[in-house]
């Protein structure tokens, strides 16, 4: 995720952490292609290639989840964390989240129409994209409010939910949920063949990632920590209980608010943590510092042709989303972490890849 | 658990919601007796008695896990919520972790000696009951934020497992955790073992119940929300990071929060939810009115020889601790929840009843 100053304030609106990137609005998209290796062996992790990457998993799961080895580590303690966006589905050029709330704008102010020629709404509304790429950071928590909060937890599910169902992305055209990574969907359910728990850490909004986590990657919502605001606790006139989203943020759940989300919602410290980015660096130290074995691991996006390449630790400009810095790659490399090279270690990286060669 | 004004800012002290109950330091305790019949049947539940709060959870979890029942719930959805103090284990006549707090005191002076004679430390050092019970609210917040905060988790974790290791009760001269309800952990397992994942939420301090949870109740530190404060990610001089626990309340779990502590930490609305207390109305309102079969049970404390009797609903005066109103008692009935009488409904409290009489 984009690093953003830190500032646990009440005032400061929630979910912050996605809001850095609107420049990457106005950055063309690249053209398809998909030149992926079909999976061809049905053995462990069968989208990886044969390399240190793998291995670094097999050898991890292998050594803690056998009595006999020092590295034993109990059932109750196997906690994987994975960061999502970049980690676990495509993240580049726009967190999906944010496609979300721009294209809610509208509906917003359907019902609000006094926004219609208010800014930010009149520039989102304008489709103007070199007008958007100017929006400033206060602009984009306009938007943030008016898209995530002020609504029942139910409506919000059920408009994200609808959403998640039908939009489709620029590049694949299809639906977001499709995005995810094969490499890390087998290593998510090799983790909870080995009765791992695994458990989402993002700094995308908790509420919106836990609306498809269980169906994209078998996590249910309890195990999803993200940015969080509050709620408030209400009755309907028929006194019916309800919450309402509130504009206030409780967990900005990036950079050192990742370890601090973990100690929060799940209170103990992990023994394997995924990320791909300097958002991703608090945790990765915050596992790797626990005694005993531990895996820490980067995923480097370094494949324009099947997905995207960018970062100073691919030998790139930076992008406005996933920021690896080279800083981030020496610091793994130093301290035992393994860098997973998209473009070398995965032989697949969508599911519909090996559909469209079988097919 | 005893309900306060509630108060979401950011500048009240954390785990307030603990500390209206001073005075109970002055209760005098009552005489020890144990008169509890011993669990002589192997069966379902065997520390309850044959009765329409039994029946409710066996018929609860029957229509529920019964595919052709139309009161069928799919595994992922099976979310059990437990109130702790008074209906996990005993509450009276005060919280456990006050004790903790009040017995920290000499400890947290030792360090600082500045606060020997500042007050309220000074009269906790007293030992002096009676100037005890006349500490204010302010007093006991800075108790509070003294022995719960400013030290890093893994200290404050040894500290409280240290404790709840050595420290004995003064009616029963046992460990606290020894204090937990044999009739509620049978519950707990048999929700367990028919799919139901459950989770403690408790006005208490999560960090605090964290610690004992999983080897009294079978409960993961993952599935404990309870009254929570930020921490603060650092590193220490050697680089490695650490976690210091603030003096700043994220979460406050009691009454209202208790639902929205729910949408935050688990994400979905629960089917069964167990509670003692005017703090638990919100949850058990908020479990019950989902779709489909629910249960709501209200813990009646109206057995002062084996345990305590206490509040209007048992038609005594109100305790300091695990207040429930006739006005709640009126809801339950009007609404469905199932009141458990302690004298009617257990047969055993505590496991080490039986272990006296076959011992």
């Amino acid at each position: 995720m984009k690093p953003i100053a830190r500032s646990p304030g009440i005032d400061r609106r929630a979910f912050l952490s996605t809001v850095a990137l609107l420049p990457a609005l106005s950055v063309s998209f690249l053209p398809a292609s998909a030149p992926a290796q079909t999976a061809t062996s049905g053995g462990l992790l069968p989208s990886w290639n044969d390399g240190p990457a793998k291995q670094a998993i097999v050898d991890f799961v292998r050594a803690t989840v056998d009595r006999s080895s020092p590295s034993y580590v109990p059932p109750e303690e196997r906690i994987a964390v994975f960061d999502q966006d970049g980690t676990l589905w495509v993240e580049h050029p726009l967190y999906t989240q944010v496609v979300y709330c721009l294209e809610r704008v509208p509906a917003v102010v359907a019902k609000k129409p006094e926004l219609k020629n208010a800014e930010p709404f009149k520039t989102v509304l304008s489709g103007n994209r070199e007008a958007m790429a100017k929006l400033t950071m206060k602009d984009l928590e306009k938007i943030l409010v008016a898209t995530l909060t002020g609504m029942t937890t139910e409506e919000f599910n059920a408009e994200a939910r609808k959403w998640i169902e039908t939009a489709r992305d620029h590049r694949w055209k299809r639906p977001y949920t499709e995005l995810a990574y094969q490499p890390m969907l087998e290593v998510l359910r090799y983790l909870r063949d080995n009765t791992y728990k695994t458990f989402i850490v993002t700094g995308g909004g908790q509420d919106f990632v836990r609306i498809y986590a269980e169906k994209v990657y078998g996590i249910p919502p309890e195990q999803v920590v993200g940015t969080a605001g509050g709620t408030k606790f209400g009755y309907d006139k028929d006194g019916k209980p309800f919450l309402t989203k509130e504009p206030k943020l409780l967990l900005n759940d990036d950079k050192a608010g990742k370890p601090e989300g973990i100690h929060l919602m799940i209170g103990r410290r992990p023994a394997a943590a995924f990320g791909n980015s300097n958002g991703d660096r608090q945790m990765l130290e915050y596992t790797k510092v626990g005694g005993g074995a531990r895996l820490a691991m980067l995923l480097l996006h370094d494949d324009a042709a099947r997905e995207y390449a960018y970062g100073p630790a691919a030998g790139l400009p930076d992008s406005k989303v996933g920021t690896f810095t080279q800083a981030l790659y020496d610091e793994a490399k130093q301290k035992g972490w393994t860098v997973i090279s998209m473009k070398n270690d995965w032989r697949r990286i969508f599911a519909f890849e090996g559909e469209a060669r079988s097919g």
